[in-house]
């Protein structure tokens, strides 16, 4: 039987649109002869699905699988459980994105180093038009570190919280990585973080995670980063402690009530529209992000002998 | 005979102050009986200074040997030649800090890897306070890659250029360092550069070595990146090219005419007061700051035995 592979993934950001480069090297990755179909809308994804052997999506309904009797594999480029079933009909294999990590790693690392290096200090950011009259070197004398020698915790040690860690230790950070089973050790690790990188699954055992008993186990020199979940953390608590300087900073990646399909009513963060204070950083869910985001995803998925 | 070690670290910039902590450190280091002595003037350091065996400074004044017959070291944290004599009377030894490259590397990876995920976009940029209104994930759907698999030239192959080499390849970015001995092959290595960083010392022989025959060789992709000295860049011309898209981006540390010792008449970049483009991404020479400046200049004298 010819294999169909059939491809929807139309998300709008543009990283994350199988476009004909994208589908070219899904065509040289698959067995010979199969064929490869890209949808753009539900209703053409559905009109296919009867067929196909191997389905790859942002999203997918568990009613669906009653109409996909050929289905050996659905995968999706996503880390994230949200929008897939996690588990299908007997026979069909179910794949969630394991390669992020190597892209969110550099996000963190990015933010980490930049951040010791004083590059979101309010005295350095562009634009510096005004540097002829008020040159910040000296206001910058007492605002820089080194990355090398300090100390991360990491909440959530699956394959991304371990990506992040190994590139962390690439930097010299010395790690220490927190799963379920270690979750009691955590709060005492958290007195000595210099960096507090959250990397939990948006369930619901996550929930206000970071709140404010967690954050007054933290030093006052902790950066906390977000680049999980938005429900991990209480926004208000968060806030509260950057202003207050009781933590030195926070980089989140991730909101409660993200616009889109993960999202609900804006939390405290998004519902602001003026006065977040400057020791926030924030990226807009976009820490995956790479222009070689499909690529990466059909290469595991061959890698791994999924196609 | 007794040692002195003179000190006279006063520059304005924190890091760069011999305090308490760092003069302790400094004693622990020398042998035992000797004096560390901390000076803040000129007048009294030039008092001080026929008794001292090791003078430790930002800067001295060729003239100055004459009256310091006990001198055998004279040390200062600057790697640049310019406030210091490279040569002194015999028996003198002078050194310059080697240290600066594993800080100086800290800062062009913390510009790269931020500036592959687009911290610096417009779109991302702090204050984010309108996000409710207008997240932007989409319009970042473009913008970011990754790091990891990108090209560095690196003009300038000494310790800090190789310093800088070495922190990139371990993001997994592929680095080649020219020398002076190498620098015909400069621009066509150049044609193939994710980022062309320079880390040229200030002498005249680099004045204006990144104009715009050089730049016409970088792909459009390029980002440039200046730790070294200001006087290396033509900065109208890098003006113009980031203006016209000609290339993507810069970070520059280092300018022409900065205030302080260094300085002159601000160049084209300092001295506009306005309309700087935002893919310029500047810091105030401060790529070397870091807490711990002195403790690792005073490591560095400890280690190679000259103190």
């Amino acid at each position: 039987m010819k294999n169909l592979y059939l491809v929807w993934l139309a998300w709008p950001e543009k990283c994350f649109r199988a476009d004909a480069e994208a589908l070219r090297l899904l065509e040289s990755l698959v067995p010979a002869g199969s064929d490869v179909e890209s949808v753009s809308t539900e209703s053409e994804f559905l009109a296919r699905l009867p067929e196909a052997t191997h389905a790859i999506v942002w999203n997918f309904r568990s009613e669906w699988f009653a109409r996909a009797g050929s289905l050996r594999l659905l995968a999706t480029p996503a880390a994230g459980r949200e929008l897939v079933p996690t588990k299908g009909p007997d026979g069909v294999k179910i794949h969630f994105g394991g390669f992020h990590g190597a892209i969110i790693a550099e996000s963190v690392a990015a933010f980490v180093l930049a951040w010791a290096r004083g590059f979101f200090r309010p005295e350095v950011r562009v634009p510096v038009d005004d540097w002829g009259r008020r040159w910040p070197r000296v206001a910058m004398g007492d605002k820089c570190r080194r990355v090398a020698g300090t100390r991360a915790v990491i909440a959530g040690y699956g394959r991304i919280g371990k990506a992040i860690g190994a590139k962390l230790e690439a930097l010299g950070v010395s790690v220490k990585g927190f799963g379920r089973s270690s979750a009691a050790e955590l709060p005492s690790a958290a007195r000595e973080a210099d960096w507090f990188v959250m990397a939990l699954p948006g369930d619901t055992g996550t929930d206000g995670f970071l709140g404010e008993s967690l954050i007054a186990e933290l030093p006052r020199r902790a950066v906390v980063v977000n680049i999980g979940r938005g429900n991990a953390v209480d926004e208000a608590a968060l806030l509260k402690a950057l202003e207050d300087g009781r933590i030195a900073g926070a980089y989140l990646d991730v909101f409660r009530g993200e616009p889109g399909p993960l999202g609900g009513e804006p939390g405290p963060i998004l519902s602001r529209t003026s006065g977040l204070p400057w020791n926030l950083v924030t990226t807009p869910h976009s820490s995956a992000f790479s222009g070689d985001y499909l690529e990466m995803c059909f290469r595991e998925l061959g890698d791994e002998g999924l196609l």
